[in-house]
């Protein structure tokens, strides 16, 4: 008997003379990665002889093994005999199941597990006592290593098979997704990328990511190309009537999604070629239209989506430009207003595992609220309007340079001080901009619980004054601007964010009544979207957009839509999840539903007509003032 | 309690009053096909009400019976309520597993059953309450009529399908390969067709079919278009080393493939794009480039196909212009000179569903031989040449016009009596027509056991001559041919006939000591291929080309391949039976066999040099004469 022991974990063991270190080390407990069963041919289970003597250096391992590398003591632990005692050190790369950790706002760990993967095959040559055809010789080959029993390919991947593996010596490095053969390569490639999209209505997002261990390794951004041809989703599935403009828009947004993946792949430093699959995330329009599937219907009552379900294409199919026999994967979508970003976010921040009460809300054009946890969830979309993204809004903008996006309002003189993005001269005010200026103008008693402006103040202060749609607040004046003219918030600016907040509070209140739960029962508020990182949470509560809820239950998750496409790209636990969340998750359709009127008009006032859903808002923040 | 007399049957059922017609059907033990299940949306139940009462017509009636059926008394027998006695007329379209019989030769009976269907779906319209996709809306429908719990569709279906089902406003008629929507038409489509191919490396055919009831709608047929690239095998797989030349065969089959099949269709009268299915069949290399996979490792030993397999591509994937989402199914090669062919004889003749050990032959340059029965079946490829086939004899030819296709020698005079291919003056000789002249000069004693011609009847006799190359036997004198020289059969083409008909021999008989058997166990021997039709199967004895078996044991079954193809597209059993076949049949490598090189050296002679193998030749036909 002798000793081994292992690096870094210090693990000791006993055991024979003669045994495998492979052996010894499953003894002892280390986990070594060896998926070719110990066979030599994948240099998976590489180890580093740190102290002691093994077996003579076999051919496998030279042939696996570089010569910087066997000088620097590695060997393959299911070909290196143990001799003596020994000090062994695995390297990180060698340990199986190596859990990688993606974490962005309230993102759950993810365990790296792809669909797609890289396996060696190692084919016996034919003879006459063996002449079965190569497809059989392949499958065989990859039977052990891959632990499925048949694969399938495609016509093209037929037609050169026998060139491939002669020409790579019966030798080779098949890339699967499920059993399906993506690629066959020498066996050199033992990596394989995929990249996880999200097409926004604004902006598209690619991650090209390593499947090897889960790391973003370029990503790839751009605005949505379709919004020459509508800003917002109406107008563009409008547009898309005609089945030529259909063709055009889903041109635009697969070439879009071509040049993202492109981008992350230079960035990379790899061919596009080497992306084996995509995930992709969008609202419902940009689903269909990315897919050419004709969206009418989602614009006309009942808005009933084409599909819902996750489904896959190969790339070649539907246009996109990795490897033709790569995998194209939709994140499914739940309604005509409920699409794959939200199940991205449900995804991502696993509300549908945890068994905490979670409201998450998506801002935007439309407000995709969704409230349940492990056991049931529901979800609504509030067509808050294009208000709260900056748009309908006198000087509202996007979120670029010149935006307004922070505001103070000093009660008594009502001094403005403000940021803007990029600290240049204000050009406009966007969406958190436009929060925090209502917030402000109500703490600051410019506004009364109806929105009204107080026109009583216009003597007072010359920030208040009636212009031509009727009473306005100056932000800023036109010498410190951008633009050369006042910028102002004005009446019809504040029935446009009442009629946004009122919409999607009306939506939130809708599915904790139908749950039977108040905002008391909500555990975590999770606000997604570019935008919901930019809001201020406190001003959100102060003009009743979101319900009241302890500071320390909400967050921001960011563009955890992304997040859902990242973790289905890696992991096929999650891309199972996908299915369970549809089965589990109930659309509520708000405009039909009893109380929806009664729970918007109530939802109009600031913060909201009940104020003891704000007892928090008016002890801490402000007292609501009277309508006159 | 009332009578129903059911027509032709003339089954009687006493029934209560109100019954529906398909209820009494039932329980009169009349199979009714009604695959919508009874809801009157398929029309299929028809019957006629001959004599009696029925209650009054349906509105589904109305809209799927015409005006004339109705008059001539035509309903639904789903719909249809008995209200009397009567008498009901079941017209055989409206029967349930209707069996239609194709029978060619030794061709067992096959049900029609196909695996693509045409089923009817009527979706409810979409509201609020049931706002499901389009995708689910559609599979629900078909779930009760195609027992189908899920489908597949391509990514062109589900573009046009909110198109589709809204355009026929929720009746449609779906067309199904398995559980994948190949098209969606509107309700009054009922029917689809498919065409089963045979690739051979002289002739193609494409026999259209209605896949509603089995029958022939239409032939194409044409000369393969690869053969100036190569008359036999290996000169088109050589060809095929440079992949561009590849390509170049490639397409022209698949070129050649859509011809054959518009053919059909012309005379048929459907557009091609109604088939939605075809089978195809052909020796291993002509699956191989049609289907563009590389084709130079048949021609190298160990002679590995690249696939076995029955394997299955999307029509629009390999060239075939037929629907595009229409399946193409190729049945399964067995090696590298035993192609789908060869399974295609098996699959229609059930070989390997018979009790009775069968021998199939397919005479060819390369002849397949199958031995066994449903316990087992052994086969090989004997590389005959091919001189059976007319070539590599110096008046040989083809089987057209011109070809001297039976042949009669007079003994004593050497008179000789011929017939040709179209009544026409001689120009050659076929492959019949070389088996038989060869029988009649072993009978006539102009050639000994060895093949050699009798020289010491040169003064005798003025058809027997020294020619170029030896002594030959003048057919034809100059003045008689079509040719103006005279036809003559040469010792050299006597050689070449002693290779063929020894290398089929000893395959068969390796085949039979692997067996353990002798001819004496054989219960039924099958001719197969054009070539077979016409061969003369005494003289194919006479002269040890065929084993000695009883005459009423041998058949020929034609062109037995293209009924393979032909029942695996109407029949789905078939087609499960393809991977059977594959299961159950060894393949021998001829050339490796232990006594394969005795066994043909043995079979040289004619008819064998073990005359006790050939006792009834020898008794009923002639006495061979030993050698010189």
């Amino acid at each position: 008997m002798v000793t081994v022991v292992f690096e870094p974990s210090g693990k000791k063991i006993k055991v024979d003379k003669g045994l495998l270190v492979l052996e010894a080390a499953n003894d002892a407990g280390e986990s070594l990665d060896a998926p070719c069963g110990g066979k030599g041919t994948c240099g998976k289970c590489k180890i580093y002889l740190k102290e002691g003597v093994l077996g003579d250096i076999t051919t496998s391992e030279r042939k696996k093994l570089s010569e910087e590398e066997l000088a620097a003591g590695a060997r393959l632990s299911c070909k290196a005999i143990i001799k003596g005692d020994c000090i062994i050190d695995i390297p990180e790369e060698s340990r199986l199941g190596k859990q990688k950790i993606l974490i962005e706002g309230a993102e759950a760990p993810v365990i790296v597990n792809p669909l797609i993967k890289v396996f060696s095959a190692v084919l016996p040559s034919p003879s006459l006592e063996d002449s079965k055809c190569d497809w059989y010789r392949l499958e065989d080959a990859l039977a052990d290593n891959s632990g499925h029993e048949t694969i399938t390919m495609d016509i093209s991947t037929l037609r050169q098979l026998p060139i491939l593996i002669r020409d790579n010596k019966y030798d080779v490095s098949v890339t699967m997704y499920k059993n399906h053969v993506v690629a066959i390569n020498d066996s050199s490639v033992k990596n394989t990328y995929g990249a996880a999209v999200d097409i926004g209505t604004t902006t598209m997002v690619a991650y090209v990511m390593d499947l090897s261990n889960g790391e973003i390794v370029g990503v790839g951004s751009m605005m949505n190309p379709q919004i020459p041809y509508g800003d917002d989703l109406m107008a563009r599935i409008s547009y898309s009537f005609k089945p030529e403009n259909l063709q055009k828009l889903s041109n635009l947004v697969v070439e879009g999604v071509n040049k993202i993946i492109s981008e992350g792949c230079e960035k990379a430093g790899i061919p596009i070629e080497s992306i084996a699959e995509v995930t992709i995330v969008g609202n419902t329009a940009m689903h269909h239209i990315f897919l050419g599937i004709y969206p009418k219907y989602l614009s006309l009552a009942p808005y009933c989506p084409v599909v819902k379900q996750p489904i896959d294409f190969m790339a070649k199919d539907i246009g996109i430009s990795i490897n033709p026999l790569g995998n194209c994967h939709m994140l499914p979508v739940v309604a005509g207003f409920v699409g794959s970003d939200h199940v991205g976010v449900i995804l991502s921040c696993d509300i549908h595992k945890s068994p905490e009460m979670t409201l998450a809300i998506d801002i935007g054009t439309n407000g995709e609220i969704v409230l349940g946890n492990e056991d049931e969830m529901i979800c609504c979309s509030a067509a808050a309007g294009p208000a709260l993204e900056g748009s309908s809004i006198k000087f509202g903008m996007r979120a670029a340079n010149g935006a307004i996006e922070r505001v103070k309002i000093k009660r008594g003189s009502l001094k403005v001080s403000y940021e803007t993005i990029g600290n240049i001269k204000p050009i406009g005010i966007c969406g958190s901009g436009i929060i925090d200026v209502v917030a402000e103008m109500l703490k600051a008693a410019v506004i009364d619980v109806t929105g009204r402006i107080r026109e009583e103040l216009e003597d007072e202060n010359d920030r208040i004054r009636e212009g031509d749609q009727g009473y306005e607040f100056v932000l800023e004046w036109a010498r410190n601007t951008g633009i050369k003219r006042d910028i102002v918030i004005t009446s019809d600016d504040l029935r446009e964010v009442q009629l946004a907040k009122s919409a999607i509070y009306a939506g939130t209140s809708i599915l904790m009544e139908i749950k039977g739960i108040t905002a008391k029962n909500i555990d975590r508020v999770l606000i997604a979207g570019a935008f919901g990182s930019y809001i201020d949470i406190t001003n959100a509560m102060t003009i009743g957009l979101l319900p009241e809820i302890p500071m320390n239950k909400v967050k921001s998750v960011g563009n955890a839509a992304g997040s859902g496409a990242r973790v289905s790209l890696i992991s096929k636990d999650k891309r199972e999840e996908e299915k369970d969340i549809l089965k589990n998750l109930n659309y509520i359709e708000l405009a039909t539903h009893d109380s929806f009127q009664d729970q918007f008009v109530s939802a109009m006032n600031f913060p909201h007509s009940d104020l003891s859903l704000f007892k928090n808002v008016m002890k801490n923040v402000y007292t609501p003032l009277p309508p006159k």
